[in-house]
């Protein structure tokens, strides 16, 4: 039987995690905000002082099946830090491919980025959803995680590049 | 005259930002929640990989004033990576202590960033606020931020230490 295995990104791996960014933005219909490529994966995150770190999750086919592994999903955090509690993970990614779906194969993930963060002395694991997706909302909050726009008021704020060259250029 | 100056903060201001830390928790009426001491603000900002980086704004005597420079205020941030955009910097904290406050100098601090953002190749820098904070959103507003919670519908969720623990027991 097949089996599932989550592992390290590798730099060859950047293109299968470009294609399910692709898959994942069409699926929060936000995919024309996709601006990165292959390269940029390649460059930013596999380099001393990775801007991010990425873990794969791979079909492992069974004994004397012909084809290799096949990569159905991923998570990418990075490090962060509160100033109230410390050194903390934010998973900015988490998706498996529609097929793999309903399978644990996104707890499976959770679980081992609260490793990673535990691993490094983190003290919060913290991930944004959005407000339309009721089934990444409830998954969380079944794992234990509090939406702290709810609880606290926390909004989300951001400067794009031109605001950024405005504010730079004063 | 007095003036305005802020720099990249140094080990020995841990104590002063410590300070203004729970100064900001306080103004937000979570000041239970800052575990941090400023042992950790050392070993976290001041080394190889550093979780987060710090500047600081000083105000500097005039000519003949006995006094030294004060701190007034501080940006602290870190790098994060967005899979749409690429590099990008968070803004976790921006504080100026409040005789200091309506000069702009937190202006000046959103400035500072923008331009350390653009100088290592981000594409965004995002912040959140408290949706109290009505004074500070204002000021991000003018400044060119978008609210994303609004106009996209982004929340933030967390997984504290002991949910973190269940989830990497498992």
């Amino acid at each position: 039987m097949a089996s599932v295995r989550i592992r390290e990104a590798e730099e060859g791996d950047c293109g299968d995690i470009l294609r399910m960014i692709r898959e994942l933005a069409e699926y929060e219909n936000l995919s024309h905000q996709v601006k990165i490529s292959e390269e940029d994966l390649r460059a930013d995150g596999f380099r001393e002082n990775p801007f991010f770190h990425c873990m794969v999750v791979e079909i492992l086919p069974a004994n004397g099946e012909p084809q290799g592994p096949r990569v159905v999903g991923y998570g990418l955090y990075f490090f962060t830090y509160s100033t109230w509690k410390g050194r903390s993970v934010y998973l900015e990614d988490i998706y498996v491919i529609p097929e793999y779906r309903g399978q644990g194969i996104g707890s499976k993930i959770i679980k081992k980025v609260a490793k990673v963060a535990l691993d490094n002395g983190c003290a919060q694991f913290r991930l944004s959803v959005l407000d339309t997706n009721k089934r990444a909302m409830e998954l969380y909050k079944a794992l234990g995680a509090q939406n702290l726009t709810e609880v606290e008021g926390w909004l989300s704020f951001c400067f794009e590049r031109e605001a950024m060259r405005a504010l730079a250029g004063n």
